[in-house]
């Protein structure tokens, strides 16, 4: 087998002063510099060098959870992983961006610009946004119901892979002495005429050096399923067992060969919260204390939040109460069913379910030595449960830097991750192939040249 | 008088290959280059080196002129500004954005992070947009008519405005003991609903280094100075005579005292283009060479765009047809004016009439030496013409070191330039105040707490 299938994918995701919900409070963070782009340059660089695939940032269009106790704000995606790709060299760059509130052309546009700036090492992470707090800042009254925003995130991508497509690679000549720039006829209009959408396009920038940026997506109900099966070239998913991890990549491995694709050309990557200590039980003691600087108030806001529940007025060491049935939630249902599943498997008090989720919003949590961490990763790696992974410090810069000089020449040792970059583009470390232009090889019939 | 008076400010306007539309035909040029970050941020260094307040970068949202013969295509403001802010230290970066096609809160977030990441040096040029071509590619049957344009810019920049206001300056804490990060009474929804707009925030990123970026302003039409008069701190604005500056510059600052501001802060900036010879008669063979390498089709549909009438069917040496009256105009209302009067008072033919405009799309070309070049901007300048000039090199980067090299030294030696920068924010270059925080000192009766 090639080399790519037999190694894994690993991403840092990017959280302020890390995953962990009460990494502000940790002595050994910097939250203070969560607008401070130096900051983020240096966590890129401790990425970099550590050679990761690529550098992964969530994001929201609302202030939605505590702000009094912690807080989910701070730099843009595209302005900051921008400002990133000028001081790295061969690192990914994924940015999530939401189908619901946005136009496509500008996120066509903003995405080829940023793989132009990187040299092709733009990744999108497509999402369908989560909650009545994004809809209050976009003029709308309610938030799009889940099944809309799964048909409107359909339509999104059919407009921005045709964008994308809308110049040839060769089209711009440069021929001074005859006055041509670029050739018309490899430059079209793609008159996307949709139930949401009316694009004429083209877009207003060339053909970017991926093609189009690597299209991830991070939400696994079914309607997330089938989205990405149709797609996405990578997942970021939340598994918190081996065989959940399984059954999700056989179902998705499926649905992506039901399409026509090859299941190779869609990378499975759990998101993992390791909590690195010198031996288990220091690990599991730094776990512990950070779980002991969470504000209830905060986890119950956001345990709140993802359950469509308010749990204010329940005990914190009692049970949950009732939940509501997954079909009356509108924002992330597999986030819903994973917590619900975790609570009622483990028979968890709120503040125990609080205490779990803290490191992850959802995402597993280890707590072990850094041989220990590799061991579980080699096992969900090797066992058919993913083709890489998320990496999640729990607190930044320190956690990567754990993870960086510990796990990663472990895992290195072990043959199962690369000890230099093999190519420059975020696809050429993805094992992805480049798309083909649908209006380069197909008849014209659906463009028409400007 | 203070030293902001006596010295003039001056941006770079990048613009690919240079602004003279034959300029990707020079063989000084790169036009290769124009997606290449590398080619910018050469241009920033050159432009910081030389002590300018701020590079300014144009937009549109469409492909309307004629691909052929050459192209406004390439990278998009927001990404292309941040990764030019992280390898310069003191430059100005303003981006045009448009108010037409774009969500506040979106706009908001994204100069406030780029504002962080450049520790306050962004800058806002606010457009309404000129065109169908724009309107085809954001689901809008037809552009917005000119006054609706400018009805919806005036809400976009009271949400804006509130978004930006929506954290107070020393909101967050990081109170580590208490597990306080923020002061939740000094973040505050903004509640906003009108006509066009219901944005609740707050923004989900801290108040920025300058408050807000500097507001700046390009249309000069009636609805366009009113704007600038309530909301700018820079208008860029072209002029073809002294005469025209003077009355424009007196115009507008009476404006700006009519809503209460002081004209100081408001900075009218002229676009220039200089094309530098060692003497006068080399600076006009360039210029010459240079309108000799248009393309008259390019030429064509780039003035019968701007006039709102095709020109393909008149012969080049005859005069312009009979122009629609400006009323009818719903493009760029003051552009249309103005090479309207040119064409007037110089008995231009349509290709003299394109010649003129090549350099600088109706701004003010000039050819001749570095001497009569500072001559020039010394005469707008202490004779009430402006505050300074959005500097436009006619090719890159060779035109922009010319001047750099030659017209700022000379500009320096006459006091009329700083030789090192005072500040650190494009308001301090400026000379401009950072905005009070309206909800800080107001009572909250707008405002809710969240």
């Amino acid at each position: 087998m090639s080399k790519q299938k037999q190694q894994m994918n690993l991403n840092v995701f990017i959280m302020n002063a890390g995953h962990h919900e009460a990494a502000w409070r940790h002595p050994a963070t910097e939250p203070h510099r969560i607008t401070d782009i130096a900051y983020f340059q240096r966590i890129a660089q401790i990425a970099e060098q550590a050679k990761f695939d690529s550098l992964f940032l969530a994001d929201g269009l609302a202030v939605s959870n505590n702000i009094k106790h912690g807080a989910f704000v701070g730099l843009e995606p595209f302005t900051l992983l921008s400002a990133l790709a000028a001081v790295t060299q061969q690192i990914g760059l994924i940015g999530t961006v939401s189908t619901t509130y946005n136009e496509p052309f500008h996120v066509a546009r903003k995405f080829a610009s940023l793989d132009h700036i990187s040299k092709g090492r733009a990744g999108w992470n497509i999402v369908t946004s989560g909650s009545d707090f994004e809809a209050g800042n976009f003029s709308s009254a309610k938030h799009l119901a889940h099944n809309k925003r799964y048909e409107r995130a359909h339509e999104f991508l059919r407009v921005t892979t045709g964008l994308w497509d809308s110049w040839e690679d060769d089209a711009i000549v440069i021929d001074r002495e005859a006055g041509v720039f670029a050739q018309p006829e490899k430059v079209r209009a793609i008159q996307h005429e949709g139930d949401t959408f009316h694009v004429r396009g083209p877009l207003n920038i060339p053909r970017s050096p991926q093609g189009y940026p690597v299209l991830v997506q991070a939400g696994s109900s079914e309607d997330g399923k089938e989205f990405a099966a149709q797609f996405a070239e990578a997942i970021f998913t939340a598994q918190q067992t081996l065989e959940d991890a399984q059954q999700f990549y056989r179902d998705v491995k499926a649905r992506v060969a039901k399409y026509g694709r090859n299941p190779d050309q869609l990378k499975i990557l759990p998101g993992i919260c390791a909590v690195i200590g010198a031996t288990e039980s220091e690990a599991k003691e730094k776990e512990q204390q950070l779980n002991e600087l969470t504000v209830p108030e905060y986890g119950l806001t956001q345990l709140s939040n993802m359950l469509g529940v308010s749990l204010f007025t329940y005990p914190l060491d009692g049970p949950l109460p009732e939940l509501p049935n997954i079909t009356d939630i509108n924002g992330n249902k597999s986030r819903f069913q994973l917590v619900a599943d975790l609570a009622g498997r483990e028979k968890l008090t709120i503040r125990q379910l609080i205490h779990r989720l803290a490191g992850g919003r959802g995402h597993r949590v280890f707590a072990g030595t850094a041989v220990q961490v590799a061991d579980q990763l080699e096992e969900w790696f090797t066992q058919g449960g993913s083709d890489g992974f998320n990496v999640m410090p729990p607190y930044l810069p320190a956690g990567l830097e754990e993870f960086a000089s510990q796990v990663v020449p472990e895992l290195q040792r072990r043959g199962l991750f690369r000890t230099e970059y093999q190519g420059s583009t975020l696809r050429e470390h993805f094992g992805l192939s480049r798309p083909v232009n649908q209006f380069a090889v197909q008849s014209n019939k659906n463009s028409q040249i400007i």
